[in-house]
């Protein structure tokens, strides 16, 4: 594939026959590109619309698609849709087959929760067997993205920066606001070619108090930690065996029937932790793509809403003097009088009608329905 | 029955074998009494728990049993339950049936909604009829009504006085607020022997404008008019005869057949405005009991809240933070976070979710289902 090569650094110049966010009956992708797509994640403060079995992921919070469905369509191209492989639970996995019924083999299904640093080693074993050399992105399963074209244009820069030089590749988003639920990176040298695009990650800040937030984002120079990366298999491997012990060899080892037995002995820690923070060549791109976590209610209402406080709504509303509420209620009428920002999500069973700047406290519900043994509802 | 009698006022004492609240087992009253409960109103600020088959007074909003079981209950003693009438509509009927199975033919169903004063009409020529020279109590069904000692006293006191006097009895109610939404009574002159019990009526004046209501209740001697009343059934027929023609000729001489015809041609009027405010001679007895009309959800959630911000509960509720708030929800789990005063509803096709000071705008709700053809969540 044609591209411009600048310095030590290549990107990829979008085919000629590509058109803007159209995907080629026949994708074209690098022979050796995977995306792996994290969705094990069992959240709470999407209650009382996700449960256990239908945790965040696997909702169409957004639009008519999951959000699951919504990252795999993102990444074709630059990858093809036979190279896209999903990380889930056994919970959920029946679910993520209905969503993606094409997947076959390419599910893997994780026997626990261990957080990212085991499921990304077992994806990427998975790729080295399956593709000595490739590459693999890594994203989660649960975020919004706006601007596709860029999106695919930074995504296959990344892979590509991973490919030329070996490092770990991460997406850094410009902080907005001084957000404290994400996880900061310091940005460090540029990498010369890529006209500031990238550079070499000084370091990884942990999600800070709000005094810091505010602090770093004065100061400047930080981008926050998206969750995507891009590297070669084989060198996230070699990171984690260097750095995490008994991970990546005890899951090399296993074979279908010892996964559990496997995984009951993992480490529960993330793959920012466990690798990224430890490992010698890291490197950022800066993303040119809008990017939401969703963290909660309160981030689909802002995503969803319009302007003039007009209320985001799905299903049937009938709203008196209220405004700048989010209501999902896709069986129910739902009448609002005189309220302002509010979140109200309606389910057979239950209802949430929450402040919308409390959102995060929508896991208080979910403890207390645990502690009083209310498990039915979750 | 032994009473005390000064001047020309009668007040019943209390039979000395009927203790505090209890209700004999054959109940002894007055041979010429009647209760007319008037159960026909379709209001619509208790939707979406209230619908046109099930208006409030049909609800159980306070209790166990619905407000129109209470205010049956409440008036024996002093009058038997086989002198107890309600009039209702066409809509209600059977519902009122299988309330109150033992009404048999005492059951006055209205063709079409005419106010108060058709009503009270209809009912008085019943009684008049099958007991003539009976006095009748006319009661509304939708009220709450604390201290049921205190009522029943100043029931049998009222029918008393009616008894006595012939006058046009009318229970005022100590007024508490600047309330724009009830009529006022002017108090005059107290009736002697009844030691400020008893007054003659002054005046009635219309709902006032809030700057009015401060001013009636700054400056005093003004009740809240009830809604209930004491008087001979010939004697409110002589009334209505005398100033709202066309009224009581057409429903005397009307057959069951003929009920619908007469009812087409009434005039829509209250008793208030038709009789009470024309007649002459109009005493008000002042109540000694708690009393609230319960004209909104606000109200029920005040009935039923407890001390310090407490929330008022039916149903499930897990609340994170949250106080103030009514919730009635039979059937779903409700989460709260975050949210105060609120009045949250949840019917299995609608829910309400309203601030509590903003209630009596659910009628702007109704309005809107109707405008939008929404008719089948009325």
């Amino acid at each position: 594939m044609a591209g411009r090569v600048k310095g030590n650094v290549a990107f990829l110049a979008a085919p000629p026959n590509m058109a803007h966010g159209r995907r080629p009956a026949f994708p074209v992708s690098h022979p050796a590109r995977y995306a792996v797509v994290i969705a094990g994640g069992s959240g709470t403060r999407f209650w009382p619309r996700s449960r256990t079995r239908a945790p965040k992921q696997l909702l169409a919070l957004l639009g008519a698609r999951t959000m699951l469905q919504e990252t795999v369509a993102r990444v074709s191209p630059p990858i093809a849709r036979d190279h896209v492989l999903v990380v889930t639970g056994r919970a959920q996995a029946r679910a993520v087959r209905r969503q993606l019924p094409w997947l076959r083999e390419r599910l893997l299904v994780e026997p626990e929760a261990r957080n990212t640093a085991a499921a990304i080693a077992l994806a990427a074993l998975w790729v080295a067997e399956h593709a000595p050399g490739a590459t693999m992105a890594v994203l989660p399963a649960d975020h919004a993205i706006g601007d596709r074209r860029r999106f695919r244009r930074d995504l296959a820069a990344a892979l590509a920066l991973a490919e030329r030089t070996g490092a770990l590749v991460t997406i850094g988003i410009r902080p907005t606001h001084a957000e404290t639920g994400y996880g900061y990176i310091r940005v460090g040298a540029a990498l010369p070619g890529t006209r500031g695009r990238a550079a070499r990650v000084a370091a990884f800040i942990e999600k800070p108090e709000r005094a810091r937030a505010e602090a770093l984002l004065a100061r400047g120079n930080v981008l926050w930690n998206s969750g995507i990366f891009a590297w070669r298999a084989e060198t996230i491997l070699d990171v984690l065996r260097r750095h995490l012990p008994d991970v990546v060899g005890p899951l090399a080892r296993a074979r279908a029937r010892g996964l559990a037995a496997v995984y009951r002995r993992l480490p529960s820690i993330s793959i920012d932790h466990g690798a990224l923070e430890r490992a010698e060549r890291v490197v950022v791109v800066r993303a040119s793509f809008p990017w939401s976590d969703v963290g909660s209610w309160a981030a689909v209402a802002a995503l969803r809403a319009g302007a003039n406080g007009r209320n985001a709504v799905r299903g049937r509303v009938v709203p008196i003097d209220s405004r700048g509420c989010l209501v999902d209620s896709p069986e129910r009428l739902v009448a609002l009088v005189g309220v302002e920002n509010l979140v109200v999500v309606d389910t057979p069973d239950a209802v949430l009608v929450c402040r919308r700047d409390r959102a995060q406290d929508v896991r208080l519900v979910v403890e207390q329905l645990r502690r009083r043994g209310m498990g039915r509802y979750l």
